[in-house]
């Protein structure tokens, strides 16, 4: 039986409130239940100095947490002076799931950075940061397309990505923060809309799991990135 | 004539939703125009080193802004491993203010600590944090009295605050970003509802201000306050 | 009755020692009282990037703070690796100050930096920094302008600072440390020797204040401006 | 063809030399062909503050490359003054994979940390890691067995990590840096003995993956961790 | 022949100002020629953790030189966030010299830091330092026999610095800033009053130097000391 | 009577591994008794920014020491975010001595930086890591002149250095961790092939030392540097 009631298989309300902020190129506050996430596209025509010259784009991405996104106050990261090594393994988690939907070559010259800020945690802030992510990066080169900067589309397919793990025995979607802190086994799945794996991350916890174990948590991971690819196509018009 | 039309004294809509996130023991959502700041109230049953056994409490505040609450996308600053000078000007500000209507001996050994971070920035982004932390701290104390943890209210009147500036020439109320950055001069209150200041800075960028143009500044500074002393009530449901 | 038994609208002696150090092109030890601020002016044929190619020249500062220039020692900065949040709000005032008399365009593509580093510290800091820093200025400009490297004379007027604050219910003129640490307002005034405000700034420490405290205590500023402005113009030998 | 000329589920020779260093209560110098890391294990008799008083252990891990351990020349992460996103990941990563292995409570209120140092890398610098970890953990906890300061053994059973990917199409076994720079996908997995999964990480870097390659690449990294499980125990001795 | 005409074996004027500024238990202003070093004596009554409880005090320095103390003005070490190595190694001298003249038993469990500032540089900055870190000590050490908070007398003698180089082939004594930057050697000697050496640092900059040409510079070593030991008491009063 | 049972002037052995690594242009493993430090030069085509179009290349150095080097574990270097004083310290030293026999015209503009990082300490690092830099730097040299890419030789001669102490009155030479933290007096000296000093630095620890004390250690260190002087012809096959 799971905290909230849900069934193993069963996503939290799926919630994607497009334009949310009106300055960058792609916005939107994306919710997984009480997570919510605030993603931001920004297009700016440099990129990268490892990149001069090669007649390709980039798409990067920085993750953060408002001190108070959580049940108790964290430190605030800039006040620290550093980002802990969770932060930059989920930015850098971010980064390389949008790119593998993303033509680089196409998107010539640019640079997109997906920045994504939890306004609100409760367990699958770097599934859902990701999830919304492509929404804010296609509303990003929808502009560019609109505007004629680029002539075709540089996004190939949608991305998604959704957490499942061991909990009391049971594989199950989603995992909320009660689950999350208590689960067996955790894991991250981002998943292609033509049903490819980008990347899949599982780690015990407390016991390790099995082969089994382990397609039975991407079995999960595919039916949540369904309900997500469809939310995702809604919030976009498409 | 302003850029937005407004008359010179008259603020933009305010708007404040309150209880915005589900974890603070205050939260508020406020907006003056399109400038949208969120600021939680933590609670922590514990002051900081200087503070230790001396029988009162601490408020404090952090601010910080989005990486693209901007027109263009700033860098993080904790990626930059540094807060700037003009953030933590702020963030100095904010907790003086806010100190400044409370009875730090009646909030006893605890601190309670106002993160106000800009999720869209168009202009007056401390005084709409400062003016929304009132109202956050409001909704955290009312929690501590509902609780009984307090007795009686620490927190003794409000405070709210505005910018104003002279632009082209003209003492106006409440600059937007197109004002700002082209203003004479820069004033931000922080004003009492007994009507006392707790703080005036005002500074010249361009032409500088003399002692009448001060005062029309500060007059212009408590129509606005006046405005938004009403709205943090109503926000409150006091 | 002030501590040091000064009338309420009686600065501190002032004392400044021009060409106090070789190397920099002006320089000045400036004494309000017990604080003593070394400044120095130093001259670079370069600007800051943002300003690259743009015909025009800048001023800034920079302030610190000998470990022992205070009553108890305080931690170094270079050794903790940052500098307060106190530190860059100061030097971002002392800048703004400097430049608000300057002609940034007839300055030319050079930038002028003002270090202020304070000996011995007895309140007022930042106000004998500004007043020390015209001096300062004013030296390395003289230079500039006796090489030929300037033609005509970038430097518009004088500017002086001072503090104010109220004292056990008087509002008095340059605060000393006892008075300082003790008061219920404290302010900074920034005035122009043409009579204008530069900047002001009104810090309600203890009991806030009201309309007339605040123009009572511009009103003593500017007595111990205009004292500081003839000190300035014997010092430089005009 | 692999550019080694090894078959697809053949490992590159595993060296373990254990006591390589004099002080650590446990050292080893492990090879996977020509990455070699060097893994000392040492014990200190605190933990760190979250722990203090909760009567068990902790098993951590710090990572670090020598600057020449690479091709070209890296930056020395200490002159630098901050480890990298991998750097981060990779310590993590091999501290939960020991943990994993280690009952926490039986270890006592100590702390072992397992410093990794590449000294040189060819491909696989975690998965090395991760192998020489447990055997420099074993070896410091024999030390403490013999010497009586433990009476059962607080290490359950073996862990191992390899890397596999996708090389031209083909799955393949122990990537080297050759294979690695070019694979399609990129996959590390740490294996119990008793062939349990503590971690499956699997990174599209090319073109993403299905399931089957998920579970041909999970086939292959049970083959290399074998070898590796023998190795160990020959290394240590049983 | 010396750039500054003096002969090999002479030191320029050595200035020494006791009581320079007012809060410390000991200052001084000490001049070697156009070199000012401000160095000031803080007695704090705790010693840092390696030391507690081991009924015994500590002695330490910091060294910083203003920003534009030289020719060229230099970056801050506050606002870059870090001090070079240059500093570190000249502080940890300075802090040694110290030492070597002090019983820390009879100083008892207290810290004296000697912050060394160079207000002024041109040669030979950390030699001054040292020689006038005694000073400051003698004074404060001097009060806290006067209030009798030490009743016997922890300084056993005294400790001077100088610097000697290899000039266009000659040795000589105290470089100056032209002589510095040109020598072929350079070298620091710490003496004692009982002419023991407590350190000796003699580095080739250009040619290497042989054993002849390192006893003639401890020899004028000794010449310059004794100039500054004599000094140094008639500034103490003693 | 040394803990060791060494004579007074004899050396701990030397051992020096060549090429010990596989990817750096000149590498070496060298031991001085047990403490074992692996160096490795990288020749890199491009000059420091203060040396561009100079016409002349670079020899500098980065020291390290691996957590559990020592005794017992010291923290992370990279993880702290700084080097200590004294790693700074060290560093520079190497690179001064090397750069001591290299004609840097005859280099052409080129960088050789030297790694020395300490796997196993016992005293003794910073000399064994400038006698092992000479080899690292000597097997680079020999590659570029191998490959054509320099015609002539830069490396003038040897150097080598050693540590001397005055251990319980009596000087002895090459100092082993016992030792050095018992000795009265802590030197190293820095010798040419030729016989001249590059670098001298005696300290007192404990009781202070005169010249013929210094005279003493600089003749025990001229033994010693014999011996590694005949080691490193070996090691390189001269």
């Amino acid at each position: 039986m799971r905290p909230s009631g849900r069934a193993p298989d069963q996503m939290r309300p799926i919630s994607i409130e497009p334009n949310f902020t009106v300055h960058a190129e792609g916005s939107v506050l994306i919710g997984f239940g009480d997570t919510k996430v605030l993603v931001t596209a920004s297009v700016e025509e440099r990129v990268p100095p490892f990149l001069r010259g090669k007649g390709q784009g980039w798409v990067t991405a920085e993750y953060g947490m408002l001190p108070r996104a959580t049940h108790t106050r964290g430190s605030r990261e800039a006040a620290k002076g550093k980002q802990s090594g969770r932060t930059q393994e989920i930015q850098r988690l971010i980064g390389r799931s949008l790119r593998a939907v993303t033509d680089l070559t196409a998107l010539g010259e640019r640079q997109i950075t997906l920045d994504c800020d939890v306004i609100q945690a409760d367990g699958g802030t770097r599934t859902a940061s990701i999830s919304g992510a492509w929404v804010a990066l296609r509303l990003a080169v929808d502009k560019l397309l609109a505007s004629g900067a680029l002539t075709s589309d540089p996004i190939i397919q949608q991305v998604a990505a959704v957490s499942c793990g061991i909990y009391k025995g049971t594989p199950v979607l989603d995992l909320d923060y009660p689950e999350d802190s208590d689960a067996d086994a955790d894991a991250n799945f981002v998943l292609l809309s033509d049903g490819k794996i980008a990347e899949a991350q599982a780690t015990a916890e407390g016991a390790c799991y099995d082969e089994e174990g382990l397609l039975r948590l991407l079995r999960l991971a595919r039916i949540g990135c369904n309900d997500i690819f469809a939310a995702q196509l809604k919030a976009v018009g498409r």
